[in-house]
């Protein structure tokens, strides 16, 4: 091997150009009853193809988040993922490709994270699609950390993603109307707010490095997830000093106030173990215990990532009985499964 | 602040004590309908007390493993968990106080990794509650990497230390006597083998810097999950070679051939995402598939894990009937949750 031969990045993969599709197939070969995979399109579809007369929901994105979008594909929640390149878009043709093979009669609805690649790529899907398949469009974007971010007009979609495609999965499952649906992903996203922070950056592979430098005693607050600069950077400390830091923002944005009802979702960056999270969320309990505010569900793991990134985000969601009951309702999905 | 103040780890948690009780609160706070904590003894018991007639399952072990234990409590899997520090065994009086506090009066399965603390202080609890709680024992040593290694005399327990939990759970769940929970254990044991890898160290929170020291190009295959050597270091390889490496040693010891059915089971180390854990499962169901070996079951996913470090292993468990059905039975823990 030459010695200026390039270096392999410490992961696990083949090549880089196969690390999209190669692991999408590991996915279906892991949960052939829940999910089919396109590798040429990089799509996931539910398994047994459209449901007749069900809304349709698909999402999709720049892969390193995972599970989202193709772990949370199944029955109560997505019928199709579509997955771009690490933190890159998909492109158009994904999209639309995705609408038509879910689609069964009852309309799709788009799930969009507010990035400006993915917002236009989607909506020129639907105008592809446009007079022969209804498609209604929710874009999230409830990242409280920054206004306007190096990859958004307006604030990020982050966390409360994960949470609306359940929630609004589970309605579409209950035979929610389109219209329906989609009003219940709008409210989703009103009533949810996120903000998350960094220990250590990731590295996309085909860079190699880290995206960006943080030194041993800092720490990334509001970081975006791919990297991008958050608010402030602040000095490493306790963690409950740091879930302040998330909480605080999030409750104030929110108007969150005594007795009122919350799903807490402590989430892992990719990098972050089990033991820290917990211990992340046991923070978050005591903050929220000691405004009265009740967690009434929670949620707790690495659920929207931004490939081996430690650190963690939190997202708060307004809850009440209508909501309640449609995050309790049955999921079959490869990351998140209960009541079947 | 004194220049040569100690500098805090880069992880979250408050004060070094606290990292295990902290997280075990939180895990109960997250998981109150599973759950209930004993955060003075460390202990995770099964929310609703013992269950009059079943057979009790305990485990435990050292923490920074998680989910592995105190993530498999609940219904269909273990009844308690004891913790000790990270990498260190729990007291014989906390094994001790979980199987007081589950016994249902049909016995108590302890179920332990095969390390010499583990060993002998689940032994010592078990001559505590002698002529009151009739006790049986497994120890689980299903990594083919080593014969020996540094914390055991004989092979280490570790991936099918999850599907024991999981497949005798269901058992004990179902009725069974503690004689015919303990056979099928054992035969999960049989019939199960791993092995693993890593990519990076670890950082022990107490000691604050990695555990060993591994170059930007090598890989240590035959890892144990407290970051103990394996057997050998290799140059780093597209991970279709480095499946092979732990696929081939398993493939072997357990003798399997064409026609056999398997559960695979990929598990992370606790750093690595899942984007490169499914692309880890697509070579082993290539290799696997090209020796005619059938994937009838599989799990992927952060599961038994050596806190953040890098890495992954492979567990391949021998199906039958039987043990595929008690796999499938309903369960409801924080970290495993299907049919309920």
């Amino acid at each position: 091997m030459a010695t200026n031969a390039p270096t392999r990045v410490k992961k696990l993969y083949n090549d880089l150009d196969d690390i999209v599709p190669e692991s999408l197939a590991g996915l279906a070969e892991a949960h052939p009853d829940i999910v089919t995979v396109d590798t040429a399109q990089n799509l996931v579809l539910r398994a047994g193809g459209p449901k007749r007369g069900k809304v349709a929901l698909i999402s999709g994105g720049g892969s390193g988040h995972e599970p989202l979008h193709g772990g949370f594909v199944g029955a109560g929640m997505l019928d199709a993922a579509a997955a771009g390149h690490v933190f890159t878009s998909p492109v158009p043709d994904q999209m639309e490709a995705a609408t038509r093979a879910v689609d069964g009669g009852a309309g799709v609805l788009h799930i969009v994270k507010n990035y400006t690649g993915d917002v236009l790529n989607f909506q020129l899907a639907a105008e592809l699609v446009a007079g022969q398949i209804e498609v209604s469009t929710v874009v999230t974007n409830d990242d409280v950390a920054v206004q306007d971010s190096l990859y958004t007009a307006g604030r990020r979609g982050v966390g409360v993603t994960v949470l609306l495609e359940k929630i609004a999965g589970a309605h579409a499952e209950a035979g929610g109307s389109l219209s329906e649906v989609t009003a219940t992903a709008i409210k989703v996203n009103a009533q949810g707010r996120s903000m998350g922070l960094a220990l250590t950056s990731c590295v996309v592979p085909a860079a190699g490095t880290p995206t960006f430098d943080l030194g041993a005693d800092e720490v990334e607050v509001g970081i975006g997830i791919h990297g991008e600069p958050g608010r402030r950077r602040e000095r490493l400390a306790p963690v409950d000093d740091m879930a302040e830091w998330l909480v605080s923002p999030i409750v104030s944005d929110l108007g969150l106030s005594r007795g009122d009802k919350v799903l807490a979702f402590v989430n892992g960056m990719g990098g972050t173990p089990l033991i820290e999270l917990y211990i992340a969320f046991h923070s978050v309990a005591k903050i929220l215990g000691g405004q009265g505010i009740a967690i009434e569900r929670s949620l707790v793991g690495n659920y929207i990532t931004s490939l081996e990134m430690a650190g963690f985000s939190v997202t708060l969601l307004r809850l009440d009985d209508s909501l309640t009951g449609l995050w309790d309702a049955p999921v079959h999905t490869a990351a998140l499964r209960w009541g079947v």
